[in-house]
């Protein structure tokens, strides 16, 4: 190309967008992405980016382009769609309709009782049995929960985190118990404690014993579970929370940092349990943003591997990531619009290289989905795998000079986010200075402003109302779900060894306050069918619990 | 870059693609587009394109990027729904709906009597009246259908062909009716009579007698509605018929040439009358193709135009288009998935630059979409254009290797298939020889043979199918409105002054045998209220009617 004829014709067309802009002004005086990056007219060759230090090849270092060679061509995204309420069997009956309609991978969600260390029978379970989750107290509901699922087959991925690893105790009793090994078991457990100090606030202990339990995880299913990825470190909620994309890397790449130094200070080899750490990423509004982000995403993390942490292995090198649609895009407003939210944010996921994929149901501002939502989510990822042709070549936005550049100043910005991350003392002592906390605030802030002066357009709730609100039906959970789950429990305690739970129990409490691995107990635990409120409580008792100042 | 460094890391990829397709191989043998180009696994810099010849910049030849320097900063495409039913009341009652919904441009259809020239109380109509447009018999009609709209501001799109100039003459007339000045109006007659031979069936005269009518059309706007674009060159019911993205574009274009040289035969200067040259295409189902698609249709017409015909002015090489979502890949089943695919098809045509874009509504498979379906059909159009950033960088997948690479092979199977239909004589002999509804056809078989075998899956019809198929609402046209407006139409008939219509059919019949425009007798004939009916039917009876052997 001759750069001198480039150059008068980028001028030609430069003085005719000045005319034409002179003559009728933008739609905005200034165009940014949702993190604040500034958006020109065009992006064109000469773009600062370098195909071989930024792209590569996928399967390979820095894996933009993905972490396959031949990523969807050789087999689809597993479509996992989140679900869970009410007890053990509604939630056991959702998932063999899931599995029926074609999902691929199971993914549970668990009520606030159970995240927090809870039964159904406490006081603080109070109406909140069975709302946002499944309530499991015991082993006896985890039997229930995946009654005819097969755990040897389908992977499944639990949201649990200050519980995570009782509920992990509870999953392999399972196991155990129908004769399936557990080093044959596929899946998550999210086990991210950290974010939510920062974000979600599902903690129940110190940030140290919260830690503790963590690594306890990571390193158990090193040796036990060499294929369940032990931790899903987890930008969606930072981001649910209000904040920028950038910020979402960012703020969970400081997050993972701190728990690979957790799990190299207790010993471990960092290509021993790096390949079995997974990231979980929202996905935004903004297409070409969020699919910038995720090529970026695995640019970043796999430096951070290398570099800072030395590193051999490839694999420990990939960033492997689940997304989910987010939720807080969704608008109780003319529900229906959500699907066409959804749709587009699937697209930029999969577009963006994700292995595991949750569409959000066009409902979930008003409630639990329906049958019928919940069938209509799961489609939108079975017609964009198999009627959009996206997912017959590898990365197809690749080299767009627009994507290239979002990709590599997002990069940047992390860097220099992760930079000031370090500088205050990582991420455990960012949280302690509510570093994040504010900077989400912030974020979060402005784009309800923005939502306010309509700056910020959202289709149904700052314009385009509709004369008449369509009724979109809701599902609601039987309240009687509640006493029936208090029932059980009784009946639970009543049947077990009394003993047995107490010799447990102390047995638990002398391991807290040891170096050992806690796993090993909480198997015990949970096979003489001790439950998760007693677990919770012992080892509330041993280390205290935290409370933000 | 260092070119020995790439080549040995693409060795490196490709044999690690190697060992992984053979331990599991991909979910294909061969990866094809819709129009069958090959698909490969990755693709990277250094393959054919070349900036300055295939991109350029926005607003300038050959336009790929764009045809306006700053595309959707500057404002949106036009969101335009196509929609029409039951007699001039009811429609008019839904556009007032639209418009009121945000729709920012009025698009008619009439139901097929008035698109063959029958009125509604014609032994023809019977049970056609109403059922998939608007009935429009007399200008009186025309004046219901436009009651309460501003034609001085709104533009109005009108899908008819056969009867395009008397239509016309009936939008002329009530603007006239209110004191608007015909120069000032905006909007789009269908008008392209090639394709109804090719892929429609819609046709009523002989094809010369047909071009004849196009023409006249493009003279008389081109004096008298200057802002008007005077044809829409039509390749979606080419794709609808089952013709592939490559094929829409080639034969389409063979018909645009047809119509220039019809135009440059009566005289007129290419740069005259080319600026009001519109275009129309689908959007089908691969993303990526579709996107590519629009991108090469824009720079195969600035050449035809410029190297073919001689223009001079860049107005003249610019290829503006509206698009429709493809209607072809609704299903009945499942219907909600429909609104999947209707994003992902409308997020294509926004990447690919259309003028304007028709959504498709979830239930258009099953019969007239409901008001709440409509409104979500538009609000798909206001949620990718106000919520996901696509909007605010131009052609922002210039450079993508793949989009690059399939805009190039597109571009050149079009050039291909323009020379064979050169070869044959151009498009009105191409129709004659029958050559591109047998190209269709065996497009059309080879799709449904896939459909069948499952190499094509289709959610929901193929494959994953619903337990419980959800009812949707159905909306279904009033029968009596066909009784309604025969009534009416025996008024009409009674108080007008039955000399006058003999007379300006006399007229008519003398103008369509002699070379003077018919668009002055014709806006004569329906203000003294002649029906579409009368008017066709003298022109049948001069110039016969076409029957395909």
């Amino acid at each position: 190309m001759n750069n001198d004829d480039q150059t008068s014709r980028r001028s030609e067309w430069h003085a005719a967008l000045q005319k034409l802009i002179t003559k009728s002004p933008e739609r905005r005086s200034e165009f940014l992405t949702e993190s604040g990056l500034a958006v020109d007219a065009l992006y064109e060759p000469g773009s600062d980016f370098c195909h071989e230090r930024d792209l590569g090849f996928p399967g390979f270092f820095p894996f933009t382009r993905g972490v396959q060679p031949n990523m969807y061509r050789g087999r689809f995204w597993t479509m996992r769609q989140y679900a869970g309420f009410g007890t053990a069997e509604e939630s056991n009956a959702r998932y063999k309709y899931l599995l029926s309609q074609g999902t691929t991978g199971l993914s549970v969600a668990f009520d606030l009782p159970t995240q927090i260390g809870f039964d159904s029978d406490s006081a603080e379970a109070v109406g909140e049995v069975g709302r946002v989750g499944v309530a499991v107290c015991s082993l006896d509901d985890m039997q229930v929960l995946f009654d005819g699922v097969p755990l040897e087959k389908i992977s499944t991925s639990m949201t649990i985190n200050a519980t995570a690893s009782t509920l992990m105790a509870m999953y392999i009793a399972v196991a155990r118990s129908r004769g399936i090994p557990e080093s044959s078991l596929e899946g998550t457990v999210q086990n991210d404690i950290l974010k939510e100090f920062i974000a979600r606030g599902t903690y129940i202990y110190p940030p140290g014993h919260s830690l503790r339990l963590v690594t306890d995880v990571i390193e158990y299913c090193r040796v036990n579970l060499p294929k369940w990825n032990t931790i899903s470190i987890s930008g969606y909620h930072i981001r649910e929370a209000g904040s920028t994309a950038i910020q979402e890397l960012a703020f969970t790449f400081a997050d993972a940092i701190a728990y690979v130094e957790a799990a190299l200070a207790r010993g471990m080899d960092i290509d021993e349990f790096a390949p079995r750490l997974a990231f979980f990423w929202g996905c935004h509004n903004n297409f070409f943003e969020e699919i910038a982000k995720f090529r970026a995403s695995r640019r970043v993390w796999s430096r951070i591997v290398r570099d800072r942490f030395g590193a051999k292995s490839a694999r420990s090198m990939m960033l492997r990531f689940h997304t989910q649609t987010a939720g807080c895009t969704l608008t109780a407003q003319q529900p229906d619009n959500n699907a066409v939210r959804v749709t587009l944010q699937a697209l930029a996921a999969v577009l963006g290289g994700t292995q595991s994929l949750h569409t959000n149901a066009l409902d979930e501002a008003l409630g639990l989905p329906t049958e019928r939502t919940a069938q209509l989510a799961l489609r939108t990822q079975q017609i964009i795998a198999n009627e959009s042709g996206v997912t017959d070549t590898v990365d197809p936005v690749g080299g767009s000079y627009y994507i290239e550049s979002l990709t590599n100043r997002i990069e940047k910005a992390v860097w220099e986010e992760l930079e000031r991350i370090d500088q205050l003392g990582g991420s455990v002592k960012a949280i302690e200075a509510h570093y994040f906390q504010e900077a989400i605030a912030r974020e979060a802030y402005r784009y309800q402003k923005d939502v306010e002066s309509q700056d910020r357009i959202i289709v149904g709730v700052n314009r385009y109302h509709a004369e008449r609100e369509a009724e979109a039906p809701v599902m609601k959970v039987d309240p009687s779900l509640e006493v029936k789950q208090r029932v059980r429990l009784g009946e639970l305690r009543k049947s077990r060894s009394s003993v047995h739970v107490t010799n447990v129990l102390n047995r638990l409490r002398t391991t807290a306050l040891s170096n050992e691995n806690l796993m090993p107990v909480l198997i015990d635990a949970v096979e003489l069918k001790t439950t998760l409120g007693e677990i919770s409580n012992c080892l509330r008792e041993t280390w205290g619990t935290y409370r933000d100042a």
